[in-house]
């Protein structure tokens, strides 16, 4: 992967760089020898050592004995899952068998559409909730666990893996009563820092992605990410130049993407970022945008509109498929589009609309993936956490607690 | 449909109100008498009197006769029409048979995939564009073309309807020589205004829906929305509170929905307020939440980061479906959400976080609609539509032009 700032220079110089250096490198200091805030928090910074072998023996029974599997998470313990499945296109496993994901809404429809469809399959339920006691995980758990128990009578317990924190709440104790097989999230990794434990790795071993391969992917990058000097680090550099710009008033950061399975990793990044650094008024506001579909909505504002964004596109140079649009038919009419693909189409449409947003006065990073392999998503993977806590540090915020999660739950009285 | 401002009236006193009346006044004057800037694209405020018979026959031979049916638009072309399918709950019509939407973007997988899935089954064509030229769409379109072509040999121009123009671009010109069934975009709607017009209508009977109770429930708030006095007219009311607050340095708005099935009609919203506002750099930034799911990553960012944002929430009273919890196994455990339905919850949640994000420093409207019902999406459409131009005014931008869509179109050399 590669982080382009050619499409920044206009809105960043020199001076930039040498005003917030001093800061920068304390903070990327205060990570690298993990005595910063929230540094009892930094076990995601080890998460190559995993062992994978337990994890692999399971993903392969359920994947053996399953046509629909279930995931109940929310927040860290289901965008990280999701984003990695859509990424490695693995939405159906085994001759198009499904994984559902439940427990990140109260709406009952995508529950009830999901147990319309499995009444004549073989299910297997995966529950993942850190504290083991967010009201959305419990209340869907407690549906399921009675349709599991309905379907499968005493045998409910083998058809369901629960991950969640070693000693407390209430999965732990339902593991420990029911015998079922569990996963630990260990207590020094925050929901949002979870993709490289059980919490992701199961639901992607289940989905058929090599998980050594992800892990392998963001250890190759562990040492060009410790390099102090910003040019030789776009991890630390990434975090320094969203910091200039949120100085400089860009208030709001879109997350772009032109492929629609980045859609999850986009909403993946989203709550990485909102969660870390959005605390004691400040923070940058993280959103994200598909584009061709929201240039056709949100272009005009972005081109035209208030000066308070900056965008950080990400594109994938080798596609594997692609539809070539053969107009034989139809080239009287139209023939600027005559034997192009849609691939090609799409990365001029990327490089037409940064230098029209450049142009309107809206800087846009570029990072550059080079597929969507599994080795390539832990690079991206390990290079957003860690840049995001650099960036955070750099705020001058804890980037690993989330008091402010908490607080509508306070108000809840059911 | 109501406006609930009860939790703002800690953001905003009656001297803000006095403040912004003249403006709002001139604004909402220059609509009714329509003698503002983009005075000519006023086409929807007289969308009720749509002759809808043709477009319910041809719907009724499309359901009669398709298993599949792909629409290809984008922007006005795709976002009215998906959401006002979602949000009636038509996703399936005539024994699960599927709408696929197609063009909106020029990433390949989405067509391979429905093309995939259109192999062995009857298809029928939606092609909608106003221009009858954007480039994602062409795209699309040649493709499917080719497949129409192959599919159904000589009659393929029998398997497909095309809304545009009435006179110019590739696609009206395609009518003439194929003599295609076609449907006219009048040429003083734009787009992003047009769901009521056959663009979004015709694929809403297709799915159906029932479009004469849609156009009766616009028709039904015409004569409030015409009342010059805010307190009477939530219309008038929710454009000036926004204008309000963005004097305030609420930058952005965030449309927040607890029900999925809104997930589209926030992406409406999104591009009727970011095209109509985002000019002479000025206007709100508009983003969209689904909360439970975005709780548990932007919660923390409005709880305790930047105070720029500001919620809109639409909530809906009656739902016909609901998942009671029956925890008679599991109550040892839990009991908290002990016979509680899944609808209660939701709406306590709804509840809470209002007032934690209040407390926290964020305004919340609250937009409650009755039900998912063609009457409920008639009012909130035109509801939104109206306020949005009445915003624009007030902000000093011209609603109805898109001038900065163009603006990557120009770089594009393919």
């Amino acid at each position: 992967m590669l982080f382009d700032d050619k499409f920044l220079c206009n809105f960043i110089n020199s001076e930039d760089y040498n005003f917030i250096m001093p800061a920068a490198h304390d903070a990327f200091n205060m990570l690298e020898s993990r005595n910063g805030p929230g540094c009892d928090m930094l076990g995601w910074l080890d998460c190559f050592n995993l062992h994978t072998k337990k994890i692999l023996e399971i993903a392969e029974y359920i994947r053996a004995n399953s046509q629909i599997v279930i995931i109940i998470g929310i927040g860290g313990s289901f965008l990280g899952a999701k984003a990695a499945i859509d990424f490695l296109g693995l939405d159906n496993f085994n001759n198009n068998n499904k994984i559902y994901f439940l427990g990140n809404t109260m709406d009952p429809e995508p529950l009830l559409n999901v147990l319309n469809k499995s009444q004549d399959k073989d299910v297997f339920l995966l529950v993942i909730s850190k504290s083991g006691s967010t009201l959305e995980i419990m209340s869907a758990f407690q549906v399921l666990l009675n349709f599991m128990i309905g379907k499968y009578k005493q045998n409910f317990n083998k058809k369901m893996v629960i991950i969640t924190n070693k000693t407390r709440g209430f999965l732990r104790e339902f593991v420990n009563i029911y015998n079922c097989e569990s996963f630990e999230i260990p207590e020094n990794i925050g929901g949002r820092y979870s993709i490289l434990t059980p919490a992701a790795l199961l639901p992607i071993a289940i989905a058929g992605g090599n998980i050594t391969k992800i892990l392998d992917g963001a250890a190759s990058v562990i040492t060009e990410f410790k390099n102090f000097d910003f040019k030789n680090n776009i991890c630390l550099k990434y975090a320094i130049i969203r910091n200039i710009l949120y100085k400089k008033n860009k208030l709001i950061e879109i997350l772009v993407s032109y492929n629609q399975r980045l859609l999850y990793f986009l909403l993946w990044w989203q709550q990485l970022f909102a969660e870390s650094e959005g605390k004691n008024n400040k923070g940058i506001f993280p959103t994200y945008l598909l584009f061709s579909r929201d240039l056709h909505s949100m272009g005009q504002f972005i081109q035209e509109g208030s000066k308070i964004c900056f965008e950080t596109v990400i594109c994938v140079e080798n596609l594997k498929t692609d539809v070539k649009i053969d107009d034989s038919f139809y080239q009287k009419y139209i023939n600027f589009t005559k034997n192009k693909s849609f691939n090609y189409i799409n990365s001029q449409i990327l490089d037409a609309t940064i230098r029209a947003h450049t142009q309107g006065g809206t800087p846009c990073g570029l990072i550059k993936l080079k597929d969507f392999s599994e080795k390539e998503l832990g690079k991206v993977v390990f290079f957003f956490e860690k840049s995001c806590a650099i960036s955070a540090y750099i705020l001058g915020v804890n980037p690993f607690n989330q008091p402010g999660v908490e607080e509508y739950k306070k108000n809840i009285h059911i």
